[in-house]
């Protein structure tokens, strides 16, 4: 069995050594390289069986429609609110994505940039650099700090368990309890009581209808003074206008990994505030996630045309 | 039961807070703040009994035998390699110094400066402070990796057990067998072998006679290709020509928090090297760290006045 025609939108072809782009090309007959579906021929539409998509795609019943022979959408990453997975469903398309690639990879960020700011790394190997040895440095310790994690899928769980390691009180909110976590002792908490006592907070959900803009003003408002919260998810999951007016008054520190969905006016905002650290995408870097993710995603093109789907979203 | 007299050398007055001061002059007579202990009277020199000394503090034979009265002498730090002990325990002197109190500090310090290292976190978030997300960073992950900590005392212990939970492959060498870690999963190597082959090598040794250049040249020639060393300890604990010699050839990377006894012109042959990466002597400063070990030094003091002398080092 292969694929017919693959369509891949909006690829540079570095996403993937060449190595496993000719895995790619041994599952085909044809593919074709676009930035715009527009510019397929009427024949290649009609044909095309496989659409391979980046991290922010937007696949809409229009795209859909114009491709008849389509069967499978293949996500070059986790999140895939940009598809319109129920209508592919309708249509009989498989849509997969690579999840859990990068749990260990995101969790060990999370604690990276949490010790880069309790210990003010970066302004201490700076001045080193410089030649200044002095110690004028008031650092802080994660152990015993109340450690709160919203939403306990892997990178959550993760991340829970190596507060839990650094010896943090840490307790967790997600939309399902968890027994053998909290058998482990890391203990159930309701998300406003989480938010209004956690020392350091981490938020760890994926973005879907119910969670948009769950982190809403009032409890934005409620965050307890000189918390310090880690996002590593997508921005829609907190109401920003709240979140730059609480930021506004400087009893808060908030740290994020620029996510794609961000627009210029948010990060122009964010920029001027000293309390918001804004990273680049790079929570979910690291040579072993992305070996993982490219092997995953490979593995689900292959799965699909053996019937044995993987990763399945819709 | 009081100190007659104490002697403050070096002290600036801003190392305890004044209730803890406070706590000090009600624990004695009088107390002499003082940079230069031929400046003290012979008189008060006849009767202080209590020597009170900062890190570094050089109390040899000479300056012991300046004080035929003296007791007492308490070390605000850990090392007190510049204190003649034994002859001071020929004296009927005590000394005592404050360990253990930053073992949490140390761990995570170590954990916040290889991680920042490993993800590049300092120039991320130098990049994205100037506007530019991009996402050129090839991290890499502390789980799986070979992790070999040298001396198991309790920051080497709490090393170890960190590195445990980040899911490395954790290896020690110290002095002493430790059957409680070994059965936690953590293994025991000959220090040669673990230099030889550890991916990221952490050195906890306390410096004595007997450890003093333990990392010969032989050892660091052994240390792996592109291994990352930390040592929070003294520097000379390592052969530093040597080590230098090893850095330029550009295959290692060595992080350490300055120390010191460190001379300037270590440090200046250590500046230019991109892959030594130098911190000031914070490691040991958190907040809670530096409350420890105020407190300890305060009863260490007031301890030895009942006759329960604690943290005694002769």
């Amino acid at each position: 069995m292969k694929y017919s025609k693959i369509i891949c939108l909006d690829f540079t072809g570095d996403e993937l050594e060449a190595a496993l782009w000719e895995k790619i090309d041994h599952l085909c007959d044809t593919r074709i390289r676009t930035n715009n579906i527009q510019s397929i021929s009427a024949d290649d539409l009609q044909v095309a069986d496989c659409l391979l998509v980046k991290l922010g795609a937007h696949i809409d019943k229009k795209v859909i429609d114009q491709l008849p022979a389509l069967k499978y959408i293949g996500m070059l990453g986790t999140g895939y609110g940009g598809i319109d997975t129920a209508y592919a469903a309708s249509k009989g398309i498989t849509v997969t994505n690579i999840a859990d690639y990068a749990t260990e990879g995101v969790a060990e960020f999370t604690f990276g940039i949490l010790l880069e700011y309790l210990r003010d790394i970066s302004r201490a190997k700076r001045q080193a650099r410089d030649g200044d040895y002095s110690d004028d440095f008031v650092g802080t310790e994660i152990r015993c700090k109340r450690f709160g994690v919203i939403g306990l899928g892997d990178i959550g769980t993760r991340t829970a368990q190596l507060a839990q390691a650094f010896g943090a009180d840490v307790w967790y909110w997600s939309r399902h309890r968890k027994p053998e976590i909290e058998a482990a002792g890391i203990r159930y908490c309701e998300l406003d009581k989480l938010l209004a006592t956690s020392d350091i907070v981490t938020i760890n959900l994926a973005l879907n209808a119910e969670t948009e803009g769950m982190i809403h003003a009032a409890r934005i408002k409620s965050l307890k003074k000189q918390a310090i919260v880690i996002n590593t998810s997508p921005m829609e999951l907190l109401e920003f206008d709240a979140l730059v007016k609480r930021l506004r008054k400087n009893d808060l520190t908030f740290m994020l990994d620029h996510s794609d969905e961000m627009t210029v006016e948010q990060l122009v905002a964010m920029q001027p505030m000293n309390n918001c650290i804004v990273y680049p995408p790079i929570a979910y870097l690291s040579r072993e996630a992305s070996k993982l993710k490219k092997d995953i995603y490979i593995d689900n093109i292959e799965s699909f045309l053996k019937h044995k789907a993987k990763n399945k979203v819709n």
